[in-house]
């Protein structure tokens, strides 16, 4: 590791720390470093307070001149309630920059590095790129599409199945495993499943943690199934969201509006369209997005490439059955060629299962940094 | 770690290094400390030379006499080509012994301990017992039952598929995990698979390593199905051992004969009982067997709970399709309380993808030690 790793790695860790408290802002870190003495450091507490930088170079004082400072994030160029960022390192006198990641917002990236280049500084960028930007993977994609960043969760047996032959899932992962599950929801502003799914579990799909954060429920439903006594209508745990087709029953979309539940209708004859239902979410604010649906929803949104990061835990058990599901069936591909690779994976013990995480690489690039 | 953890750790590194020189004779090691130092190393090299004890004893020389003798396996207590090892510990003035585990065969378990014991020399077993027993998996299970230790493999997707809906399948997992299977191909001394998968793949099932040993080939073929210019049949590469059902057909089983397969007529009326073959196997001296069958025969030998250890590669790739073929079909179990578990789990990087190993928990216990 050179020192510019050391010194970011600090910087991310400010960051991270944060993780949860920044909304909608994203998580930034920052570090001042001069005569090989780390004489500030600062991270981004809370929308409409200071950026790191500020509070870094707030930290250094005069120690700032003739120091390098180290951010997570370019330095922003606009005038925001602390003046633009870069300008402030300028004034500082700081003499170099090491930066992680550029804006994601490819109109703007590069307007901070050129700020400081413009006042003679020494810029590097793309230390710690990926660990920077993935810190931020829901921010850099929402602020850029205005779509939400969406993760396939599910739950699978070593032999791929997400239940057996008679659809009886209780359980397949640990405790620990289904533990695992709550906090991710908990980091999501919404969570969707299909009808089939709702009207087979009965699901509260609520996060089950102290202080847990309820995600929005939504619910693929094309003719308004769900019926009325159903968890997802009655518990007032969370709001719940239907999408439905223009097949919907009217009688049963005023009873459901009634309650309080949203029904959004869509273009659709038949089944909901999942581009268009991501492309409402982000309208209405969601930016992230889990999806715990049955094998032919995850497959539905995973043909339109709409899925970011797939979440799979893997419990080491063998059910078996040519009829049992899997967590992925509609079409599928016809050659292996075809396959969706998943890449940047890690896989890591959790109780007795295995949590995969990877990123599904499409044919075109997704990342702006 | 304990002193005692250290040194056995020793002994079995030593033992380990000698993986495929001893058959048919476990792997040993051993080790000898007096007062702290170690004064003798030894190792079962080869069937027919001494056993790991003795070596040691030979290096110790008299600085045996009042040490402690680490060994990875019980110390036999039967007249061989070198003795009682037990005998000769006795002999040498051994204060102390370590043992990892126990003889694997239950009726000698404990005759090495007790002439150690009647003898006045403290014995303390168990020490990195599973470590030891683990490195012996296949001889473990073969002298005491006298039928192949048997490895399930399969290459699959994450999402649990071994070939799209139209069964196209090249490839699934990296270069480097087809590697690691010829590995697995060289250690095992045969290898077996469904007629359908000859038929589909018209596969050589050898081992395409540097100085690799080709195991028996082994084809289920109820009907003797498989072509006369298949690559088993006419390859001349290993041996090809064909189990069929009384429903066979006598010219081509002559045929097949004549060029050198064995046929083996089962008792069964339909399908192969895999019961019967691997009690043939077994009869016929083959001690380790991997299957590299389709869903349907994989699952026949699970459900006989035939299978001992469990090796996947998964690779890191989607592909999706209600029909895509799993690695396990079959009818499957019913309620997810009957799922077969698998214990002692590990998941390892290969490449690109992630090779899981694990043993399958049935309701008896499998392990004599």
């Amino acid at each position: 590791m050179t020192n510019h790793e050391v010194y970011m790695d600090l910087a991310l860790d400010n960051a991270r720390a944060m993780k949860g408290q920044t909304d909608p802002n994203p998580l930034v870190g920052s570090v001042i470093v001069n005569d090989n003495r780390i004489v500030g450091v600062g991270t981004h507490l809370k929308a409409g307070e200071p950026h790191a930088e500020i509070h870094a170079l707030r930290m250094a004082g005069e120690l700032a001149k003739g120091g390098t400072i180290y951010v997570t994030l370019e330095p922003c160029s606009h005038h925001g309630r602390t003046g633009p960022c870069a300008e402030a390192i300028v004034k500082a006198g700081i003499k170099k920059a090491v930066i992680a990641t550029l804006d994601p917002n490819p109109l703007v990236a590069g307007n901070g590095v050129k700020i400081l280049k413009d006042a003679g500084i020494e810029v590097i960028t793309g230390v710690r790129q990926a660990e920077a930007w993935k810190m931020n993977e829901v921010f850099n994609k929402f602020i850029v599409e205005k779509k939400p960043f969406i993760t396939l969760k599910a739950g699978i047996t070593l032999d791929g199945k997400v239940a057996s032959h008679s659809y009886n899932s209780k359980w397949i992962t640990s405790e620990e495993a289904r533990h695992d599950v709550h906090h991710l929801r908990n980091e999501n502003m919404a969570i969707l499943v299909g009808i089939n799914t709702a009207l087979k579990d009965n699901p509260a799909l609520t996060t089950r943690i102290p202080n847990g954060r309820n995600p929005i429920r939504v619910v693929l439903d094309s003719t308004l199934k769900l019926p009325l006594d159903y968890q997802l209508v009655t518990d007032n745990e969370a709001e719940t969201w239907i999408f439905t087709s223009r097949r919907f029953d009217e009688q049963k979309k005023q009873q459901l509006e009634e309650i309080g539940i949203k029904v959004f209708v869509t273009k659709s004859q038949e089944h909901v369209d999942p581009v268009e239902v991501v492309e409402v979410l982000g309208e209405n604010g969601v930016s992230s997005l889990i999806i715990e649906g049955g094998g032919n929803v995850n497959a539905s949104f995973l043909e339109h490439k709409l899925i970011d990061k797939v979440v799979l835990y893997i419990a080491p058990k063998l059910i078996g059955g040519k009829d049992a599901p899997t967590f992925l069936e509609g079409a599928g591909i016809e050659l292996m060629k075809d396959a969706i690779e998943l890449t940047d994976t890690q896989m890591l013990p959790v109780g007795k299962d295995f949590k995969f995480i990877g990123y599904p690489k499409y044919n075109e690039p997704r990342d702006a940094s």
